[in-house]
């Protein structure tokens, strides 16, 4: 593998493709951490392994595990799943997962970001976060792909959205927040955006959902199905806090023009009835450095927009929730070739993401297209 | 990664081929161990280094590396090095990475032999073993090949050698020592190794080299270069403990026919004078569950038999010996179209191998022949 310190994508003639263009694969990640998953990750465990098989039908789904819970992976997960051993803090493989950029010939390449558990020492939600933030490059040496290194920038694979055509969107709250790159300006984030994705516009939106712990990332609330079209995590509710946060979302894409020019279409996708953590889940939760991670009635950033898009399939969460069947028609019909696999996600989802937080996507590349080695 | 119980690879039709057929990789293991390695094994891993920068001239190498590693790892090895976070006991890819078996049609599938750290509680050299055991499932999965369980069989990789035409070589001493497979009579191990191996003879030499704490290993004194062709190492001092038994080998080897009715044609490869372990080098030992792992003085297995076959060099070890130009010069003489790399390698001998046992080879499939996933 070799590191590229000297040149960006963008110089390179790289770009990041959309998520629902076609994939090599999915990485993700078996969860473990006490502090994140109730009961010992038990059933988060088997969550995960319900979503890895649900992707591993149409596309190749590669899951780091730790040593401690390799063979458990093992026997967990389909045997069309591959299990790797690779040590981590916790398991958000769309967060610290390499981003992959591909130029025209068909070449893959990783980025590495800099990861400091969503904040830092400001207000991360864990501390230390080293394995995490080795995971990228790690990842990009099993690929045997070459890796950009842009550790000196603090970027999560959650807090941006693609549409391969040369837009971004990400949120305020998160890419401005004071724990990630407090040195920079916006002008300047937006510049390492366009030059690291290879896109020319970048769609700020003022926030995520309400009491996300990442600083609202926009893979919670907003996500591109394809070029000029989104979907955008929605209430009818204009008594819930959620409803000014996802209307402010709404104005500026209504009024955003892509990086092609085209106004933006926006697919409103309902919000599940506020989710709660309860007080028999919060016991089942180990404290981190004599803090608990939770406390009961909390509520937890439940959204439909945090789904996976596959080769064969949209793998999206459900709350057992009313919305829940309405939110998989949209989907249904946004995605006409693609079946809408909806899993039960409350185990996830307390966590601190879903679905779309625990996989990333690997671009197909040409087979023969590589970096020389 | 299925796992393959209810057949053979006789009955599915693989048979290991030999190492001099073309190779898609390497493996080796970083080593790490300071009960095996003196002075906590810095020395140990710039010997693998520049074993590993060798072969990844003409073959891709992936190199297994503990999480504490992995960073230094990176550092110390090329960039065209492949590194890939796995844990281990010790470092012996050779005995304990996947033995590889194809069919007619370029389809690779692993074996999982069982390992008891040669000899387990009779004479095995330490405890527990586990981590190794695990290694060949976990690297068939890494490498995304189907993998024949036979762990109800203790093997390791440096005790066979092959010719890829249905002859196989072993030692005595080592396939029938009482630490591996008491149970088994001398005819039911020869029937599993054919059964897996896919080969019809077996040639038992008596024994391999003396003090080889493997139980004589058949890949330190014997190996084949081509079809019906071996190297045997060899000393001319009848005073030598040595030569009794390379002798004892040598008149097996006159008087064997392989699978296709061949006799074998044999070329002596001298050994270097008597290597020992100095007082210096013991004091870098660590101690394995409080004994001392070498006296001062010891005479170590050596000898340059134990070669790695890449698809472009023969790495071959060097001891600082006046053999070292004649033996360089006879393997060159035997392999024409191959580089001859001669390392140093006394920092790989003083763990108990040498450049074989630190290595084991992928052999090339086709590249679209897979099982189905």
């Amino acid at each position: 593998m070799k590191i590229l310190r000297d040149t960006t994508p963008s110089q390179d003639g790289f770009h990041m493709p959309a998520e629902f263009e076609p994939h090599e694969g999915c990485i993700m990640i078996f969860p473990e951490r006490a502090d994140s998953w109730q009961y010992g990750a038990y059933a988060a465990r088997r969550a995960f392994a319900r979503v890895a098989e649900a992707i591993s039908r149409s596309e190749k789904v590669t899951v780091c595990a730790s040593a401690a819970q390799y063979d458990n992976a093992r026997v967990l997960l389909p045997e069309a799943v591959r299990v790797v051993e690779m040590e981590s803090d916790d398991a958000w493989a769309r967060d610290y997962a390499p981003t992959f950029v591909r130029n025209a010939a068909g070449v893959l390449r990783g980025i590495d970001w800099g990861f400091n558990a969503w904040g830092g020492l400001y207000d991360g939600l864990y501390f230390p976060w080293d394995k995490d933030d080795r995971m990228a490059r790690k990842l990009c040496d099993l690929l045997e792909r070459d890796v950009y290194d842009k550790r000196d920038f603090i970027l999560e694979g959650g807090s941006i959205h693609v549409d391969g055509e040369g837009t971004c969107l990400v949120t305020e709250t998160c890419l401005l927040s004071r724990g990630r790159n407090p040195q920079m300006t916006r002008e300047q984030i937006e510049d390492t955006l366009k030059e690291y994705l290879g896109v020319s516009t970048v769609i700020w939106l003022p926030c995520g959902i309400y009491n996300d712990e990442t600083n609202g990332h926009v893979d919670n609330i907003c996500a591109f199905v394809a070029p000029g079209e989104v979907v955008l995590a929605w209430t009818e509710d204009e008594e819930d806090v959620q409803y000014p946060m996802s209307r402010a979302c709404l104005e500026i894409l209504e009024r955003a023009r892509d990086a092609r020019g085209r106004s933006i279409t926006v697919h409103k996708l309902p919000l599940p009835a506020p989710v709660r953590i309860t007080e028999e889940e919060c016991r089942g939760l180990d404290s981190c450095r004599d803090e608990p991670t939770r406390t009961p009635g909390e509520r937890l950033a439940a959204s439909y927009v945090n789904f996976y898009i596959a080769n064969g399939a949209v793998v999206m969460p459900g709350f057992q929730d009313p919305a829940d069947q309405q939110a998989k028609e949209i989907l249904q019909r946004l995605f006409p070739t693609r079946e809408v696999v909806q899993i039960y996600a409350r185990d996830i989802l307390i966590g601190g993401g879903n679905i779309h937080c625990i996989t990333q996507q690997i671009p197909a590349a040409l087979a023969e297209a590589r970096d020389p080695r």
